[in-house]
C-alpha cells in the first residue's frame, strides 16, 4: 500500500524531536530550542509531501512489500523527510530572493515580523538539520557516505539551477534575449528535477542495497530527469492553460516574466513582428491587456499544439525507456508509479 | 617552517581550477563557469588566511616536519582552503544580514550591481564547493566521513551562534536587556571559536591519524574553544582600546549596538543610574557624545582593569591546560603556537 499523507505526517514530530532534544548539547537554551522548533515546523511541514512520500513508496516497491518492517520503515521515513527538509532549505531562501509574499497559504518565513533577513541563516539551519538526522539514523550503515554525497551533489545541482534561473529572469529587468530553450531546459533539470525526482529514488535505491556506483542509478537518472523535466513543462503549461479551479491558483507566469516553456517555444517560432509583440507585452504586471496579447500570440503560434506533441513524445519516450529497464536490477514499477502520477495530470 | 602566505595563496588557483573544470559535467556553460570563478575568487581569496594556514602548520607540528611530503602538503592545503571556503560561505551571508558595505577593503559581494540578492544562492554555492574539494582529495581516505561530519557539525555550531547574535543585537532595535555575559559567551564560542580555532586543528588531527572518537580531539577542544573565546574578547577590547593605527580601523562597536564583552561586563557592574546612562547612549550612531559617555562609564567601572584581570587569568588557565597535554597523543606545540599568536596581541 502506498504511504498515506497521514502516515507520513505522523512521523514528523519524532524527527523534529530528534533534532530538538540534542540542541542542549549544542548549548541551546529553551528559548533557542523553541525558536528552532517554530522554524522547522513552519517551513518543513505543510507541503504536498509528494517528494518525501515517494522515497517510502519506492522502498516498498523495490522490496516488494506493501508494509515495511519497522526499522526499514523508520529509515525510509527519515530519508523522505530529509528530502522535505532539503526542499524547505531551498524554499525559505528562494522566497527571499523572489520576494514571494506567501508560501503554502501562509506568509513566507522571511515576511514574519520576528524573522526578516534572519531567514537567510535560518535556511542554513534547516540544511544542517538534514545531516543531524542522517547521522542519527544512518551513521553505521555502509552506504552512509553515499547518502551524504548524494545530498551534497543534489544541493549543488539545485543551486546551479537556481543561479541560472535568477540570472535569466531577474524581477524588474525584462529582456527576452536571455531566454532560450536551452536555458529553460537547464533550469528545470537542475533547479527541480534532480532533487524532486532523482533524489527520492536514488535514496531509496541506496537504502535497499544498490551500490552508489551501480549502473542502476544511471538508469534511474536517465528516466527520472526527463520525467522531472516533463513535469515542470506541464507546470508551465498548466499555469497558462490549466483550470484555475483545478490547479488552485490563477497563473501569472507571463506577468511575472518567468522563463516558461511556453515563451521559449514561442520565441523559437516568432517572426520579427511577433517577437516585438512579446518584447512589448511579456513580464508586465498591468494592465491585463499585455498578458492577453501574449496569450493571443501563443494561440497564433499554436503553442498548445506544440505542447500536445511534446507531451505525447515525452510519454512515449519514457514508456520506451521504462520498458528497457532490467527488472533484475530494479522493478519497472518504481518508474511507472511516477509516470502514472505525472502523465496527463490536470493539476 | 611555518607556511607563508605566498605559499598558501599559491595553492588557491589549483583548487579553484579543480572546482571549475568539473562544472561542464554539471552542464555549465562557459558563462556560468566564468561567473562562478568570479564568485569564488572575489570571496574566498584576500582574507588574512590565518585559519587556513593554521591547518598546514598544525600538520607540520604533529608530524614533526618543517617541510611536508608533497601528497601530505596537498591534502593539508586543501583542508586549509576548505576552512577559508567555509568562512567565505558565512561572510557572504553575514554581510547581507548585517548590511555591511564592505569586506576586506572592497564592496561586499551582495553590494555589487551584478549580484544583489543572488548573493544568498551564491553563498550556498561556496558551501557546496567545500564538499566537491573534500570528495576529490579525500574520498578514499578512511577518515573521509569524519571530515564531512566535522564540517557539518562546525557549520551547525556557527549557524547557531549567528542566530543568537542576530537575535541579541538586531540593528535598529536597541534593548540592552537582551545582553548578558552568558549570551556573549555563547555567541563568541559558537559563531567564531569552533570554526576559527577548533576546526583547523581537528582537521589536522584527523588527517594525521587521530581517530574521530579519540579523547585527543576533546583535549584540543577544551583548549582551543577557550582560546578562541579569549581571542574574541580581545577583539572586543581592541575595538575600544586598541590603537587605530595598529588595528587598521576605528572601532564602532558602541555605535553599532554590538553585544561586546565590554558592555556585558559593564552591565554586570552598573548601578541603576549608570544603567540608565548605557540605555540612553549605547548603540547611537551620532552624535559622538553618546559613545564618549559610554566610554566614560567604562572608565568609571574600570572595565579595562576587568579586562586585564580576565586576560591574565585566561592565559594562565590556557598555559595550565596546555601543560597537562599528554605529548604522546599530540605535541603541546600545536597549542602554544596558537597561544603565542593570540596572547597580548595589540592588533
Amino acid at each position: 500500500m502506498a504511504t498515506t499523507r497521514t502516515e507520513f505526517n505522523g512521523f514528523f514530530p519524532r524527527l523534529l524531536d530528534d533534532v530538538l532534544t540534542e540542541l542542549p548539547s549544542f548549548g541551546a537554551t529553551s528559548e533557542m530550542t523553541a525558536r528552532i522548533k517554530e522554524l522547522f515546523t513552519y517551513n518543513v511541514e505543510g507541503g504536498k509531501m509528494n517528494r518525501g512520500m515517494s522515497v517510502v513508496d519506492t522502498v516498498k516497491i523495490v522490496r516488494g512489500e506493501s508494509e515495511l518492517p519497522e526499522d526499514i520503515n523508520t529509515q525510509a521515513m527519515v530519508l523522505g523527510w530529509a528530502v522535505e527538509w532539503l526542499q524547505a532549505f531551498f524554499l525559505v531562501a528562494d522566497d527571499i530572493m523572489d520576494e514571494s509574499p506567501t508560501r503554502r497559504g501562509q506568509p513566507a518565513w522571511y515576511r514574519r515580523k520576528d524573522v526578516g533577513i534572519l531567514a537567510i541563516n535560518d535556511s542554513f539551519l534547516i540544511e544542517s538539520a538534514i545531516y543531524r538526522l542522517l547521522k542519527k539514523y544512518f551513521r553505521s550503515e555502509p552506504y552512509y557516505v553515499d547518502l551524504l554525497e548524494l545530498f551534497h551533489e543534489t544541493s549543488y545541482q539545485t543551486e546551479l539551477g537556481q543561479m541560472v534561473d535568477l540570472l535569466t529572469a531577474p524581477e524588474n529587468d525584462i529582456n527576452l534575449d536571455r531566454f532560450s530553450i536551452q536555458k529553460h531546459a537547464y533550469i528545470v533539470e537542475y533547479k527541480t528535477a534532480y532533487y524532486s525526482f532523482y533524489l527520492p529514488v536514488a535514496l531509496a535505491l541506496l537504502m535497499t542495497g544498490t551500490p552508489a556506483d551501480s549502473p542502476t542509478l544511471q538508469v534511474a537518472k536517465d528516466i527520472l530527469i526527463p520525467l522531472g523535466v516533463y513535469f515542470q513543462v506541464q507546470d508551465d503549461y498548466l499555469d497558462c492553460y490549466g483550470d484555475p479551479e483545478f490547479i488552485g491558483k490563477i497563473g501569472t507566469d507571463i506577468e511575472d516574466n518567468k522563463c516558461s516553456w511556453l515563451v521559449v517555444q514561442a520565441l523559437d517560432r516568432v517572426t520579427p513582428a511577433q517577437r516585438q509583440v512579446l518584447n512589448d507585452n511579456y513580464g508586465r504586471k498591468a494592465p491585463a491587456e499585455h498578458a492577453l496579447r501574449v496569450k493571443q500570440l501563443y494561440k497564433d503560434l499554436d503553442i498548445e499544439g506544440v505542447y500536445r506533441a511534446y507531451e505525447d513524445a515525452a510519454i512515449a519516450d519514457l514508456q520506451d525507456k521504462i520498458g528497457k529497464v532490467d527488472e533484475s536490477a530494479v522493478p519497472r514499477a518504481v518508474f511507472t508509479a511516477f509516470l502514472n502520477k505525472v502523465a496527463k495530470r490536470t493539476k
